[in-house]
């Protein structure tokens, strides 16, 4: 180990929950070293298998997620879970059901659990995501679950990081839904159909099959649909087996480096952004955009030249 | 009128719905020119009233917005409507159904309807919408209402560009939205239950005051709740008398130009983002973000240093 490196980073990869979740609240909240400790963990990354999983509320995305890890545990494989719900983004999203989450897999270490509590939306909440998930990551775990609540640009955004993107949805969600459907048509790898006891089960999958006729691919994978009742845990070695297939898909036709190369590309973009702002408001000092922000809404400057000014004055200081 | 300022600025202010509809177009496209015309176009905006209504698929916006549009015209008022669909990322949206609601307000220049084709993740939506806002309020239109579908993040930071947001609800929406009503208690200037008629109407209220008395606002403006059933044109002149005492709170309180300046603040931090990320981007001439997203997904790179490095470097050539 690099003796470089930040002491928390050896106890977290020494498997320490504490260290990591110190690391985790620290790289979330962008407090003091925080990039320290992901410029240092970066070269540990790169050995797990992320997992996207998103659906509209209600389809069960929780009760799958524990039921996935509950299959992956069984084969020996640790798992991490970053629950976002970008759809709360004042209040602090479902903190409370994730305690209770936690605390049913408290005794086994293999799983680790953590609920992103929702940034404001300057703070790029897929860019933090990404950030615990490179953690998650180094920290050893075999698979990381990305789950998030709801099918907006939000949710786009956090689960095109992961390696298999995974779309839940359940009978009985109405036509209303059609919009939501259409919007994650294009992301999903693979569909499941939770709560497909209930009625209308053959309904939604006859809807996502003719969707899936209007929708292209890059590449030639056609998305299967796993039906499941989470609660019961019926289904679930069948969806580990369709993701299996699909990593077996992407292995064959070369597509792992490809999708990383595209994933980072999006990545360094919002880094770069990010990072470009920061320094921005360093050399405008505090209270600047206040003040211009006052004078716009006056009218007393025009903002479209303003922001030209500051971006042809930055880094001649 | 100004002579410097570009032709097409001089038609639109004349009234001229196709110099507005290119004008809307270069500027959603960000076609050469965009920023010129913005530039001649704010001086003349910031007389128009921003309306956001937002809401999960289903709740009927399109209708209520259309009978409130309607209502408007009948007091002799210009109407300009945004159409925004941030659920479908990749697809154009609802662009047939705005075409058919166009079709319907053809013969009435005094309703201007422009659906938003959904940007890229990176090209900032909710900062598009607000150009596009500027362009019809400077065209001289009496009310902008801009709608989004959906309740996540996206149409948080859409819907925050209003003066007044408005959020609506049906009843018969079950238990599994109550994530989405939490998530946008905060925003709701005023609530409208649509489809008021149907059952339940009367238990989505209960919920609503259940939830406002959890949720703090920094005004003491307590946000009333409307039924509608749009199709039928009930409650609409309900809504306008909602706004309309809405409106004079902000007046009397003087929360008007407060309102403003916090919106300037975060539209100008978008602008200020976006700007500064074109202005590296073509530091770092083509491809190169290609290259470095390479390079990071082999790990021959940490991207943590590699954006210190490029932001360092940013303005020194």
């Amino acid at each position: 180990m690099n003796s470089d490196a930040p002491p928390l980073v050896d106890q977290l990869r020494a498997g320490d929950a504490r260290a990591l979740a110190r690391v985790i609240s620290t790289v979330e909240n962008r407090t003091p070293g925080w990039s320290e400790l992901l410029k240092a963990l970066f070269p540990h990354s790169g050995h797990a298998r992320l997992l996207g999983l998103t659906g509209p509320p209600g389809a069960g995305k929780s009760t799958l997620v524990d039921q996935l890890a509950r299959h992956y545990r069984k084969e020996n494989r640790t798992v991490g879970i970053i629950a976002v719900d970008p759809t709360s983004p004042y209040t602090g999203g479902a903190i409370l059901g994730d305690r209770i989450r936690m605390q049913d897999h408290f005794s086994d270490p293999g799983i680790y659990i953590r609920s992103m509590a929702t940034r404001g939306s300057l703070g790029g909440l897929a860019r933090t995501t990404a950030d615990v998930a490179t953690v998650l990551d180094a920290s050893g775990r075999d698979l990381v679950m990305i789950e998030t609540v709801g099918v907006g640009q939000d949710e786009v955004d956090i689960v095109r990081l992961a390696d298999i993107t995974i779309v839940i949805l359940m009978p009985g969600m109405g036509d209303d839904v059609q919009t939501i459907k259409a919007g994650i048509m294009e992301i999903a790898d693979i569909f499941v159909i939770n709560k497909s006891d209930r009625e209308g089960a053959e309904r939604v999958e006859r809807e996502i099959r003719a969707l899936q006729s209007l929708a292209e691919r890059s590449d030639n994978w056609t998305p299967p649909i796993v039906k499941t009742v989470a609660s019961e845990g019926t289904g679930i070695a069948e969806l580990a087996a369709a993701i299996r297939d699909y990593e077996a898909y992407l292995q064959k036709e070369n597509l792992v480096v490809q999708h990383n190369v595209q994933n980072w590309q999006n990545r360094l973009v919002e880094m770069l952004r990010d990072a470009l702002l920061d320094r921005a408001r360093e050399q405008l000092g505090n209270g600047a955009v206040a003040r211009y922000a006052a004078e716009v809404a006056e009218h007393k400057r025009d903002p479209y030249t303003l922001v030209e000014e500051i971006v042809g004055r930055m880094g001649k200081a």
